[in-house]
């Protein structure tokens, strides 16, 4: 009976210093669910941003879009690479990680996954085909500069890695054992795609400011303030899906009853 | 005694089939140290390539080095960084994955984790040096490039991480609550400062052909292709440093006695 908590025993259990209100604060917003769907925001955010400054660099700058192998089809080559080798890529790459998905069949966000990584791949594709038509118009050498043999090896990796992710994760004759030996290579490979698909964004991103805009690059004109901007956009949205990417707790659960009870477990707690 | 195997019981455990031979090789090579320090000398035969590649190109085609405010000064700019920043940055990283430091004290690499990333952030703050001075020396603009916009937010973000690892992994003031919030921020913040670094490094070699070559550049001379070998080789380093990053199974183990368990463990095996 005396030690039953009572009102003047529960004033003491309040947050009264600072760093307990740090610390109760970060407990509410580190729930796992609460967490992750705050940085998915901000992934969702910076993404929908890189389209909108991708876009109106080269429609309000660089004249617009054609597909008539002029400069104005080398403006897709920017658009298609940032919505394609990055923003679609990098929501692709996360799909497994929002909770609500643990509730479904895995194999659903499987097809979803691929779905959209091939979405991704194909507008990577058509984004070379652009830059390709512009040079062959032109008579441009292609893959000459760093910028294109490292954009070269991450379309070539990509294709590469769907493939063989289609083979071993959605092919019904797709061996345990292969599965299992594929599943840390596919991984690894999805990180590495995207290192390289910043690489080759920031680099490109420059090697056009420098090429078109020349000696008054260096005077900091609107274009170059907004384009380096499109730049630093890019990669932070690269950092906040390597973010949700290196966070274990945000793994869904191998098994499919797995993820039910881990789900169950955080609406309890 | 009739189920103890004889000889002629034995013949059928041999892998025969070709798939069972790759599967035993397998199994022997991934061996959790074995893999580990194969994938480790590749990274450190990387590096060693990548420090070659960039101090050949600059002594050889860029004049070499000198630290009088020209060109020459410049140079020191590619090498300082791609040392510093890219090549003891990720071996750094990587320290506490060889399987022989788990016998140790983890306080001991603490310090050779923290030593070894001070010395790389002092390349790099130097390799800044050197191009401030060479654009003051030439009356060129600092930090109008996306390059140099990626590039300087490396580094600051490096410097920011340094002093936060130092205040709450190696200062005896630092309180637990503090210690396990900063982890996974420092984790997720050591591979954004890598991808930063690539990104920075790459853009960097691009830019540095297209001002010094111009329009030769797209004729691919020695100088390009060689330049463009040290961005793809810095690039290769980086994926194999995230490789070992992102395998769970050579991640030290949290407490000195599990790690001594392990390493028993697979002694036995």
């Amino acid at each position: 009976e005396q030690n039953r908590p009572g009102p003047s025993n529960t004033i003491p259990l309040l947050p009264t210093r600072p760093i307990q209100l740090i610390q109760q604060f970060l407990a509410d917003t580190m729930r796992p669910s609460v967490f992750f769907y705050l940085t998915y925001a901000l992934c969702v955010c910076l993404g929908l941003l890189c389209l909108l400054f991708v876009t109106y660099w080269n429609s309000h700058w660089r004249g617009g879009f054609s597909w008539d192998g002029s400069a104005l089809q080398f403006n897709w080559h920017p658009v298609l690479m940032v919505s394609g080798l990055v923003v679609l890529y990098g929501n692709a790459a996360v799909v497994y990680r929002a909770p609500f998905t643990w509730k479904q069949k895995k194999n659903t966000w499987k097809l979803v996954h691929a779905g959209l990584m091939l979405l991704a791949l194909l507008l990577s594709i058509l984004g070379l085909c652009a830059v390709f038509d512009f040079h062959s118009g032109s008579h441009i050498p292609d893959l000459y500069s760093l910028h294109s043999w490292v954009g070269i090896c991450t379309v070539v990796m990509f294709t590469f890695q769907w493939v063989l992710g289609l083979a071993g994760f959605l092919f019904p004759c797709s061996t345990t054992w292969f599965r299992s030996t594929l599943k840390p290579v596919h991984v690894w490979m999805g990180k590495a795609i995207l290192v390289l698909s910043l690489t080759s964004c920031i680099s490109g991103i420059n090697e056009k400011l420098l090429l078109t805009l020349g000696e008054p690059y260096n005077s900091l004109p609107e274009e170059a303030k907004f384009a380096n901007s499109l730049g630093i956009l890019t990669v932070a949205f690269g950092l906040v899906v390597f973010g949700i990417l290196s966070r274990n707790k945000w793994q869904r659960p191998d098994t499919d009853s797995e993820s039910v009870h881990l789900l169950l477990n955080e609406d309890n707690t």
